[in-house]
């Protein structure tokens, strides 16, 4: 995608794209650059711009030339250093030749996931992106968003909404309508047991902070999102990944981990999980209630797909109702992921420490969102909403799965919601690194683990995977690896 | 302010009123209740009337009665054990006699300084409350900001800013404008350098967060902001109170925990110190800025009230030009509260690391009130409006200092900016809970401490405190102490 008609020199366009990828760590500190051949011919441009390119990159100190085996990019971040020996360790765990070893360490998409979740904000191209975790802005668009936001903006409400803080816990509107609509799923939420927060990353952010101390073991499903592995990282958590399977969590990996480290905390996406799709059967529930009860662990629970999901879904906090469960859920992916409105509904016991934490880290919450989705819910437009929107992405679910199977990929798990778990029988990080020069993102498999471990997994949009262009290129670039 | 002519009875009335003090913890766990005889004097009532209201209390399982003692808030919430004990340490320590140590505990306001932050959110009746940290909404209301909010709710506008995730670090627009407004008190911080948070409040966490591990010493100016204490608490940070003079951070002090402890951080309110109102001179900020050089810790500047200082006030990170210092604001209080807008500058070097934080704590910040704000500054009307309050300020300030002497106070500091640091001669904490009886919340000396030891301080808002109403009600009620 350099171009020769651009008015920049096919040179200055490679640089900048590469400096773009270290900035965003899509390339790590550590990574090796491809050889000067190979980037030539990955590019479609000759010997001469690449080293030209590179000469550049050496000067804006982006990168470093070690003797007889090519260019790395520079650590810039000492913070960083720790965590890319890691992954290096890792490799090396794998039993793997040393060649591959360092083909994949030089490929390795970013050190810290955080970063590659960073660089899913940057598009590469106007192309639809099967690795976004959220859907293509038209899908939510709706007529009744805009409405709700004008009533709250008439010069009165304005001034109620804009000049003094709101509730530290949230807009009291809204947290009744919160409230109504737990008790629709059956989890057993009065308007006092709910904390709004930005987004539901902040609410789990919040559990995390209230509940744990640095050095507290705490059980991740996995494969999982990697915002969460990064963030319990970051807090200085020790990770205990429990493997997802279809029915639920594993057990017997969960009885072990209590017996062994006495876990505070278990966090699960037990209702259209991510990125396997997978829901929570009746009877696991059950038996992880039971363990958590016995073991005396709390649960944080991220329903952030339940707008996705049939009401009839299983989730922990029904069965439990609110005892040991925290019941996490938000509105990014289905109504209006920039208004950055999550919440939080727990045990009576625990809702002020919590709160307390939301004060410490916000003080409190911008109200005139909160006033306008409580409007939508109450309205029942948010239910409509949702429903117009699952109708349309069983559709595209259907396209999607078809495509991917007829590319030689094949699914993990049953597809379902917005998520397909697929094997691409390649390197799914290499892959990645490809992808991008073609304009597309994916969201590789090694993504989903704690220690991000080499992977054949990635997880697809079923919304955005609908274009036979994209497998067509996939096919092509899977090919040549 | 029991009323007779309620629907509600005079009993239900009082329990109403004290269990929603113990809800917002104003009465904390552990306080005891007044006596019979002492709650009826005060309230103007039978003490059958308090008997029957304690009794509902009882009942409502909020107090416990413990023999021959009185009636005691009950702990609901073990993690607050630790602290009230602590209060309990300092009264003692204080060399008191133990019936006075126990009528403090008794009238202590909240064990946790954040309890009180949050009961600050609560009104206790539609009186000018000098308590409050902000201004009355009436003092920031503009005819500009709803014409700023208007301009990015149109149909196309709402679907950019609502339907996909905004930029990690902020809106750009609004960064420029940031940037701009920065050169303009010499503080280079490019738009990269510049990171948006959910509030002041938020980007002082996200510094802790990113700079600091559990157990890291960190020095701040004492008296300051409660939260900022109560945050580094529950992060576990160490702290190392530093006295806050006229000139600056008492640079003896400073220099001996240099030597002592290895700070890592240092958090400090230059300008318009809260609650003192003092301005850093520039030779202290010099001074300041040698020591960090020297042992190799880095600040991180608070200018919340930069909107009502001077241009010309000094800044440690305009000497500094971002090197060691970390340049965080705020719009709370002079624009709007309720949008939570604040942000960061950073140097270059941190801001990567910075900006890692606010995506694992809120992944991105509402861009709507982002943009409105950044029209507000490039059209030149925060600055006039800036001014506007300024001058309105200087003159509620004039009148609230004559009534403040007139009433027996005295200013430890010059009176300046938005607070006044006063000092009363009795308790605060024991005339605080009085104050609360009569609609008026203060903000008691203790709050502005680490280890709140009581204190004869409190701070008053000069827009809030010119009702002459208000200052007699206190002479009296400070009088009975």
């Amino acid at each position: 995608m350099l171009t020769r008609t651009s008015t920049q020199s096919l040179t200055g366009q490679l640089a900048d794209r590469l400096a773009e990828r270290i900035r965003t760590r899509l390339l790590p500190p550590g990574a090796r650059l491809p050889s000067v051949r190979e980037c030539a011919r990955q590019q479609g441009v000759s010997p001469y711009t690449v080293v030209a390119a590179y000469d550049q990159l050496l000067a804006q100190g982006l990168v470093e030339a070690r003797r007889q085996r090519g260019f790395y990019v520079r650590d810039s971040a000492p913070a960083q250093d720790a965590r890319s020996a890691n992954g290096a360790d890792a490799s090396g765990a794998m039993g793997m030749p040393a060649a591959i070893a360092v083909q994949m360490m030089a490929s390795r998409v970013p050190a810290d996931a955080s970063s590659l979740i960073r660089s899913m904000f940057h598009r590469p191209s106007d192309k639809p992106q099967p690795g976004m975790g959220v859907f293509p802005p038209d899908w939510m668009a709706s007529t009744f968003m805009p409405t709700a936001v004008r009533r709250m903006t008439n010069t009165a409400a304005l001034q109620e909404l804009s000049l003094q803080y709101g509730e530290p816990a949230g807009d009291m509107s809204l947290r009744r309508s919160l409230s109504q609509k737990l008790v629709g799923i059956n989890v057993p939420a009065s308007p006092d047991q709910i904390v709004t927060t930005v987004g539901a990353t902040h609410a789990l952010d919040i559990v995390s902070r209230t509940l744990l101390r640095p050095g507290d073991p705490v059980m991740v499903e996995e494969p999982g999102w990697a915002l969460e592995f990064a963030r319990l990282e970051a807090l200085g958590m020790r990770i205990l990944p429990v493997p997802r399977r279809a029915d639920g969590p594993d057990l017997e990996v969960m009885a072990q981990y209590c017996k062994l480290h006495s876990p505070k905390l278990f966090v699960s996406v037990s209702v259209l999980h991510n990125p396997t799709g997978y829901s929570l059967t009746p009877g696991s529930a059950h038996r992880v209630l039971k363990l958590a009860n016995e073991h005396g662990f709390h649960i944080v629970e991220d329903d952030t797909y339940s707008h996705l999901a049939p009401e009839h879904a299983t989730r922990l906090s029904a069965l439990d109702g609110l005892q040991r469960t925290i019941y996490v859920s938000g509105f990014a992916k289905i109504l209006a992921p920039n208004w950055r409105i999550g919440f939080l509904a727990a045990p009576p016991e625990l809702k002020e420490r919590l709160l307390e934490t939301k004060l410490l880290a916000t003080l409190t919450s911008p109200t005139l969102f909160e006033r306008a989705l409580s409007w939508c819910i109450d309205q029942g437009q948010l239910r409509r909403h949702s429903e117009r929107v699952r109708i349309r992405l069983d559709g595209a679910r259907g396209r999607a799965v078809k495509l991917a199977m007829a590319h030689g990929c094949t699914f993990a798990s049953e597809p379902a919601g917005l998520f397909g778990w697929v094997d691409t029988g390649v390197d799914t990080d290499a892959l990645t690194q490809r992808m991008l020069d073609q304009g597309y993102l994916l969201a590789p498999g090694s993504l989903f683990h704690a220690r991000r471990p080499p992977s054949t997994m990635m997880r697809i949009n079923f919304a955005t995977s609908q274009d036979a262009a994209f497998w067509k290129v996939f096919s092509k670039v899977r090919s040549e690896l």
